[in-house]
């Protein structure tokens, strides 16, 4: 009986088309995503895009069909995110939002145990403030929103809404910072940012999105270079132990360097279509933004220098990793360690009479898990069915799924599923109810989705990329979709040639190297360093 | 001789003028927010304001002497904030954002316990979309900051950049609520947003601020109602139990209702110049952006209906509050159980073979405090004496100084000194450092500093409301710079004239009243309800 009222065939992964039907509001969301996703129009110009893609019918596109389908579909389906009524702009919400604090919950206390402090920066800056940093502007000038009126009056300067920080943050430093014991200086803040986007994407490229911008001032470069460095492994530890996404960090290429610092450092993901995905980066600016705007401090021996500065930052872009990293076609799949609710508890019963026993069983479930620090949630509502929770968790990506009907509380066991193994190799049968064992099991399966998650995404992306020793075969990689891996000291102009040929430009060198002199695959000369090039979101 | 190395005749409050020396820097900055709070200017007129006020020779200006100036000064002392390069903006400084964080930490908790998911909405708004809600344009659209160009181009619709999100939420929530099962929505962001005033002052009113702005929609008026009260009872309670702030709750007046709500609820905080601050509103917006955006549902029989909402908010100005509730001569003075840091220990030596033995049982009481849960940090630095820093952590308004010297060491004990009582009799001898002993000291005393807080500034409100009953009474408790209490029934008009003439406004009807009818101290008619006046921020 329990099983039955478990709907077997609504679980089996084979009836993706079945499985995935949605209410129309979702779909409509879903394609009006897809639309602006493809499209640039006017500032505001939403209600016609929201109307389309009605013929979709209810399903989830599946992933191997159109990845970009696919995720726009779960970004709509799992409500990660909804799009605003301006061009560009996205609203994040709940669920979407409760992973970016898990983010933010991690990074935060990382930050703060490496010496930082949060504050606040306001977010317009004098139009004059951008032009003071040569590439800074060259870089960011075509995507600036710029307020002209406030108050009802047009404004004698423009305001920029900040793209980034780091112009009024030096105009601040330069306040703050008189001698050496001012420094170093290691700040942070959690803020919105704007950049004028033509083609946008939900999460990985929105006009406005959120992110934590870190700034710090030192007394030498090598300290600078120390910090720089600090950070891009804060931020591939985080991907790696938490997100699940085992990003290769390296070093940017001059061309693909930040607009205004010395070296970018990068931590570079393969989503599922296996597009490079920038997940993060960390600049050493040098004394680009010091000389610019006068940040100077005297030295213990009494000398006036410019300060040695770096900047560092991770987004709301990264949920977009997450969802690409993991996701399949029933959906999103979360690593246990971000995930907002760890384990959903689904109670099922059939007559009158059982109801009350089950759902004292869930109860006394709920709160075991609870006390032993699960994100734990239950789902008794009467107005679904099971069969249609255990779809709306799936899409969900909750790592596990306890189910406990009538026999389950008479054997006073429950039924554990992991997400991350679809049909009946996921499902385990008879998992005791007694407290420590439950806790010992659910703890063990979330440790273990954990390193799964992880395990598959290297695989998936040692898989591909290729390692390359001549041009040609950097095309032929390219065309396949994949990475290519090769010895590379060639100009700068190569490096735009490739990508003007491939559309792949140079996503990093790895911190990763072999030891020895190579040969640059493009030109023949010696190359020090491999460098990883692909297609890129 | 330790008794000596403290330095009793600086800690000594009969001497404000040479203890409240500071570097000139710091002096800058104040002066420069004094200038830009007595004028409003062009749009970014940063730098002529930062050299004025190089005469006032180190001090903060007494609080008896000028409040207003006196409050820029301990902002500027204490690091708590600066200004931005734009007129009217605030940089929020690490000290100033801690206290911020401690009012999130516990909001954001209750806000969940209370059923509210965070997220996050774009914050450009089209402008369109001000009009739609006819008393919402009219009250913000003077204040509205306009983006105007966005990527190089001038947009076809000017983008608000948010005061406030009632329509884009009202937008976004038309597309998501259909039925009475999608009820009640609750959410809450943490979110920037601009207000072009004119008339600036750090934390209390900046161009740009940050806050927390809730938003829910119910299928009730009597749901609606509720939650809008729920809410403004988590303000009073954190005022009172967390910031030690005895606010008023109470319905704000017809004329002082928020553009767009039926009802404003308010809880109205006297700051120590007397003067009321509006620390927290929540408003029953009853259909009116529902009708306005058509946010309907489907009620249980199958009638379409609009929503009921509410929305509610506190802000980066409640720290001004609590600057200016609780601070003195010496500075700021935090309430244990908002105080980013509730003890600091200051290690005292002379000779160089006391340093080690000192700084053992500095660490030592440093390892206690913490394992117990108490924010607690150390300043052992060389650089400056124990002098200046006990200035400088009274300055900071930390709640608790712990000082250990050689001889303390002898004695296995400490020297604890409370802030909020100054000279010797807030300093205890001899505490002893047995971990159990001394965690049970400073956590009693941590409990009496907040309660003390909240009664002083209990007694000093009660000491400073007068009952009046005719208008002559008003306008005298109102020139003595005192609030004035009373049965009101009388117009708009006249409340608009109280305002003209006294520059007093209706705070709001508090909630406790005395039973029965009274008699309008305007017009002499029956009034069901007494009002506070009171000239505020």
């Amino acid at each position: 009986m329990a099983s039955l009222l478990r709907l077997p065939s609504l679980l089996s992964p084979s009836k993706p088309l079945l499985r995935r039907r949605l209410p129309a509001a979702r779909l409509a969301a879903a394609a009006a995503y897809r639309g602006q996703a493809s499209e640039a129009v006017g500032a505001a110009a939403p209600a016609a895009a929201e109307t389309r893609g009605g013929d979709r019918e209810g399903q989830v596109t599946p992933r191997s069909v159109d990845f970009n389908a696919w995720y726009t579909d779960v970004i709509a389906a799992a409500e990660l995110a909804d799009y605003g009524p301006v061009r560009g702009t996205m609203v994040i919400r709940p669920y979407g939002y409760a992973i970016w604090e898990a983010i933010q919950d991690y990074l935060n206390v990382k930050f703060k145990e490496t010496g930082h402090s949060n504050m606040y920066f306001p977010q317009f800056i004098p139009y004059s403030f951008i032009e003071k940093e040569a590439s800074h502007v060259e870089g960011f000038s075509p995507e600036l929103a710029l307020v002209t009126i406030g108050g009802g009056k047009e404004l004698e300067e423009k305001l920029v809404v900040r793209p980034t920080s780091e112009t009024i943050v030096n105009h601040m430093f330069t306040k703050w910072i008189q001698s050496y014991r001012d420094l170093p200086l290691m700040i942070n803040q959690w803020a919105n940012v704007t950049r004028w986007e033509m083609r946008t994407k939900p999460f990985i490229r929105t006009l406005e999105f959120l992110w934590q911008e870190g700034h710090t001032a030192h007394a030498t470069l090598e300290e600078a270079e120390k910090e720089a460095m600090q950070m891009i492994d804060v931020y591939t530890k985080f991907a790696y132990e938490q997100a699940a996404i085992p990003v290769i960090p390296g070093r940017k290429s001059r061309v693909e360097t930040f607009a205004g610092a010395n070296r970018t450092y990068t931590i570079e993901a393969m989503m599922g279509d296996k597009k490079a995905l920038q997940a993060g980066t960390s600049h050493n600016l040098g004394q680009n933004f010091s000389r610019a705007f006068g940040t100077q401090f005297m030295d213990e021996n009494g000398q006036i220098e410019h300060v040695w500065q770096t900047s560092w930052a991770i987004s709301t872009r990264f949920v977009g990793g997450i969802i690409m990293t993991h996701g399949d076609d029933a959906g999103l799949m979360l690593p246990p360690r971000i995930a907002p609710i760890q384990v959903i508890v689904v109670p099922i019963w059939k007559k009158g009479d059982e109801k009350a026993t089950v759902l004292e069983a869930v109860d006394s479930v709920l709160k075991i898990l609870k006390e032993a620090g699960i994100r734990v949630k239950v789902d008794d509502s009467e107005l679904r069915t099971p069969g249609w929770k255990f779809n709306h968790y799936e899409m969900k990506g909750i790592p596990i799924r306890i189910e406990i009907g009538p026999r389950d509380v008479t054997n006073k066991s429950v039924v554990v599923s992991r997400r991350d193994v679809p049909g009946k190799q996921g499902k385990e049968f008879g998992v005791s109810m007694d407290p420590s064992i439950l806790v010992n099991h659910i703890k063990g399966r979330l440790e273990d989705i954990q390193a799964s998650l992880l395990h598959k995404a290297i695989t998936f992306r040692d898989s591909n990329i290729i390692d390359v020793s001549s041009y040609g075969e950097l095309k032929e990689a390219i065309a396949e979709g994949k990475w290519a891996r090769g010895p590379w000291s060639a100009s700068d102009a190569d490096e735009l040639k490739v990508k003007e040929e491939t559309s792949a430009t140079i996503r990093c060198y790895p911190f990763e190297q072999l030891e020895g002199t190579k040969k640059c695959f493009m030109t023949g000369n010696p190359a020090e360093e491999v460098a990883i090039f692909a297609k890129s979101y």
